[in-house]
């Protein structure tokens, strides 16, 4: 299929894309660590710990491929992202207007 | 096969056994608890994460069924976690001098 400006982005769109996905990754990431020190603290007994691994094992997974750039999913991977309030339509601001629709739709889900 | 007081323990041996048990797990799971206190403090990116993770995932099979009393692996068990620094020939003191000496030699090997 070749490719046209409707199903590409402009290599300033697509830096605006890679910045995005890296805040997302950052807030996200930030909130696990923070929320892994404070349980930590909060450890008393073997239980805990298991708690803990369970928890690490869910994130690793949902997390594991989760802020991989790829322009075919993007509209489908910011509306998760926004949805889930690791990502803002202001940080994707530069991309056309039709795509920030697209994906705010969506995210509202 | 038959019992003899030679493959079992008395009343008196069981509760050391397995208070001796308890004494080590109670050490390992604390030193354990720990450590993870600690390296989460010092959590700063999510290879950090990941390496709890892994460190969790590693200790929890380990620990899993470790500290289960049963008394035609207790040599062996014991042995292991004298090896480990977990359990002291001191916490078995009330169990035959020959069970004592096999543990003792076990774990030195």
């Amino acid at each position: 299929m070749l490719e046209t400006s409707k199903n590409k982005f402009s290599v300033m769109e697509e830096t605006i894309a890679k910045q995005a996905l890296h805040k997302a990754y950052e807030r996200e990431t930030s909130a696990l660590i923070a929320h892994v020190r404070d349980r930590s603290n909060a450890i008393a007994e073997l239980e805990d710990l298991w708690y803990l691994h369970d928890l690490l094992s869910t994130k690793r997974y949902e997390i594991d491929g989760k802020y991989v750039y790829n322009f075919s999913t993007f509209v489908f991977d910011c509306a998760t992202l926004v949805k889930e309030k690791w990502l803002y339509l202001d940080d994707l601001q530069g991309l056309k207007p039709e795509m920030l629709s697209k994906i705010s739709a969506l995210a509202r889900m």
